[in-house]
C-alpha cells in the first residue's frame, strides 16, 4: 500500500508503481504474469483510459496481460475478483491485483461529479443527486425507523479515528471527539464531514499465487511462517437506481456476497475473527455489519455504542480505521482492506493489531451497495 | 448483436439488452450467472459508472456477478478473457461476456476527445495527439519503409465496404470504389475518411458455457450440430505512448496474444481458416496480418491487392466487412467479432460466407496495440 492522501507531486502511475514494488518484495520478488487494476475516476479526473497498461509498463511490467476494472467504489474488490478467477483457472500462476485512484488533484466540485456517476445517470446524476446526498437519505430513514440520533452514529467515526492514530498508511492518523463529531459542518443532512469518509489519493497491490506449494515456497524464502489462502469469494449487484430497490435498509448485494464467500470458505459468520468492511459512510459501516450476519437489523449502531466489534470481540472490525479515517482511494480501497486483512492474519500489520485472527474478511462496495464484494481469508501454518 | 450505427432512440441501456436477449436466445434462453462489459467511454460520454450493473438490471438480470473491463478498443476482447476465465475456474459455469459504445449522441470533438484518451495522458494527449494522427504517423512510416502509395493501401476499405454490402448488421453497408476512396477527405494525413473506421453506436453479447456436455445439451434443444469452442486465447499488452516502443512497424502485443493463442489452441497459424481482424484504420489491419503470420512484414498490401485473404484463400479475413464497414463501437468490437467467427464456423452468419472454417480466430487490439486479444475458435461436431 501507499499511504492514503493528497500527494500532489506524485502521478497515479508514480503511486501505483509504489505499491506495486511494496507487494512484489512481500511476495519474495514473484514477477507477476497478469495485472488486473480497479479504478473508478481515471477517464474523467485524469483523462486517461487504456490504464491498466500504462501501470504495467511504467511498473517495468511491459507486455504482460492488464486490464482495468470498474465497479465504481467496489472497483478494488471486482479486481481482485477477476484476478483471483484468472488464478483459479490456471490461465496465469501468478497474478497482481491492484487498485489505484487520484482525487486530489481536481475542483472538489468535479470529484465530487465523478463520484456521482456511481449513480445512475439518467434517473439520478440528471437531477443533481450526489453521492454523499443518495447515502444521506438512507442513514435518515434509519435513523426515523430505529429511532437513532445524530449521535448514536456518531460512535463509528469517533472509533475508526482512534484506530487510523496507530496506521501509518492512514489519511487521518488523529484522534477525535463526539464533539468534533457532531459539530462538525454539514454535508448532506443528516451526515456531517466527520460522518463522511474523506477524498483521497492511494494506491494498494496484492500478488495472489496459484498453489499452496509455491506459496510456501516463497514464505520459505522470506522466513514468514504464516500463509493466507483465500477461501471464499462472493459477488453481487444490485439495482443502481435507489427507486428501484426492494429495501433501502438492507443491503441486498452484502447480504448475498457474504453468503456465498461463507459458503465457498465452508464457513458460518461466527468464524470469522476479523473484518474490514466499507464505511464510506457511518451508516454503510453499520449495514455492512448487518448484512454480513453480525448484527441483527437496526442493532449494528446500538452494538457498536455498548464496545462491540472492539479488540476482544469477534469479529473484530476496522482496524485500519476503515475508510473512514485510513481514506478511501476508490479504486483501490478493496486491495486495502485486502492488504490489511493478511497482515492481521500474518501479524505484521503495522498498526492496531487484532487478536491472532484465523480466519478474516473483506466487504467492498461500490455505489449505493450497487456492488459488494466479500472475501474470505484463513491462515494455513 | 445489435446492427452498428447512430442510434439517437436508443440508450446504451436498450442496445445492451437487446443483445443480451439475442445471445440468451441463441443459447436456448440459458441464464447467465455473471456479466463481464468491455467498454471505454461511458465515464466521460455517458456520465456513466456503475454501468456493468446497470446493464446487469436493465437485462433482468439483477443480483449476478457484474464488472466493466476497460482496455481501450480493446475492451470487448479483454471482457472475453476475464469472462472466459470465469467459466474456466469454475466460479461460474455460464458467462455472458458483452461490450457496448453509445458514440454518436455527443458532438464530434467531444468524442474523438474521448478516444484519445487510449493514449498517454500526459505524454500524448496533452500534446494534442489525436487516434487518428498517431495511426496516420504509423501509416506515413509504413508507406516511407516499404514504398506504398495511398492507393496501394486504399484496396483495404474497398473490400471491407464490399463484404459489408452483405452483412445486415454493419454500418456501412454499401459498396465504394478506388476512387470515392482517394478523393475521401483528409482526416490525419495520409489518413483520409475512408482509411478509417466510422465512430458509432452498438452492443453484441456471447454466452460462454463451462464444459462440453451442457453445451452439447443447448444444441439438441435447438436442433443445431456444430458446437464452437474457445481453443485458445492470448492477451498481451505495450506501452500506451508510442515514443517508448522499440519498432512502431510491428505490433509486438499482437504477435505475442497471437502466440499464446495458437499455442494454447495447439495448433500453427497455417491451420486457420478464417479471421476476423481489428482495422480502425486500414494500416492496423495490414499490421494485424503480418503480427499474426499470415503475411511478411511490409508484405500484407501487396498481397491484399493481389488478391489474398479473399474467398477460398487461407485464411480468410474480415467478411463481416471489418471495424472498416462493419462500424467499431469500440468496447463492443472484440464481441462482434467473436460472434462473427462463431457464426461463420457454424454457417450462420446471415452475410458473405466464409468456406465453411474448421479454425476461426479474432484479433482485438485497443489503442495504437497497446492491448492485443487473440482468440482461437475451433469447430466441434
Amino acid at each position: 500500500m501507499t499511504k492514503v492522501g493528497r500527494f500532489f507531486d506524485k502521478s497515479a502511475r508514480e503511486l501505483f508503481a509504489e505499491a506495486l514494488f511494496n507487494a512484489v518484495n512481500d511476495a519474495g520478488g514473484l514477477k507477476p504474469q497478469a495485472l488486473v487494476v480497479g479504478n473508478m475516476t481515471s477517464s474523467v479526473l485524469m483523462e486517461q483510459d487504456s490504464l491498466a497498461a500504462l501501470l504495467a509498463d511504467y511498473s517495468g511490467l511491459r507486455g504482460i496481460p492488464a486490464f482495468k476494472v470498474e465497479a465504481a467504489c467496489g472497483s478494488g474488490g471486482a479486481a481482485l475478483y477477476a484476478g483471483f478467477s484468472l488464478v483459479k483457472s490456471g490461465l496465469v500462476d501468478v497474478v497482481a491485483v491492484g487498485g489505484v485512484e487520484k482525487l486530489t488533484e481536481n475542483v472538489t466540485a468535479m470529484t465530487t461529479k465523478a463520484l456521482a456517476q456511481a449513480a445512475d445517470a439518467e434517473y439520478e446524476l440528471f437531477y443533481g443527486a450526489s453521492f454523499a446526498g443518495l447515502n444521506a437519505m438512507i442513514a435518515r430513514l434509519y435513523m426515523d425507523t430505529y429511532g437513532y440520533t445524530r449521535e448514536d452514529l456518531a460512535y463509528w467515526p469517533l472509533r475508526m479515528h482512534e484506530y487510523a492514530s496507530y496506521n501509518p498508511y492512514a489519511q487521518l492518523p488523529r484522534k477525535t471527539t463526539l464533539e468534533t463529531i457532531l459539530n462538525s459542518s454539514v454535508i448532506a443532512d443528516p451526515l456531517h464531514l466527520y460522518d463522511c469518509a474523506p477524498i483521497g489519493d492511494g494506491a494498494a497491490v496484492a500478488i495472489l499465487v496459484r498453489g499452496e506449494e509455491k506459496a510456501r515456497e516463497i514464505n520459505r524464502a522470506l522466513g514468514r511462517e504464516v500463509l493466507v489462502e483465500i477461501a471464499g469469494i462472493g459477488y453481487a449487484t444490485d439495482s443502481v437506481d435507489l427507486g428501484s430497490r426492494r429495501d433501502l435498509l438492507k443491503m441486498e448485494s452484502s447480504i448475498i456476497a457474504s453468503r456465498k464467500a461463507y459458503k465457498m470458505a465452508g464457513i458460518a459468520e461466527k468464524s470469522i475473527d476479523y473484518v474490514e468492511v466499507h464505511d464510506a459512510f457511518h451508516i454503510t459501516g453499520y449495514l455492512a455489519l448487518e448484512a454480513m450476519g453480525f448484527a441483527g437489523e437496526g442493532e449494528a449502531p446500538k452494538l457498536w455504542k455498548e464496545g462491540r466489534f472492539a479488540k476482544g470481540d469477534r469479529p473484530e472490525v476496522n482496524f485500519s480505521g476503515g475508510l473512514k479515517a485510513r481514506g478511501h482511494p476508490v479504486g483501490a480501497t478493496g486491495i486495502y482492506q485486502l492488504a490489511e486483512a493478511v497482515m492481521q492474519i500474518r501479524g505484521d500489520f503495522p498498526g492496531y493489531k487484532a487478536s491472532s485472527p484465523e480466519v478474516a474478511a473483506t466487504h467492498n462496495v461500490g455505489g449505493v451497495a450497487t456492488f459488494s464484494i466479500v472475501s474470505v481469508l484463513r491462515r494455513a501454518t
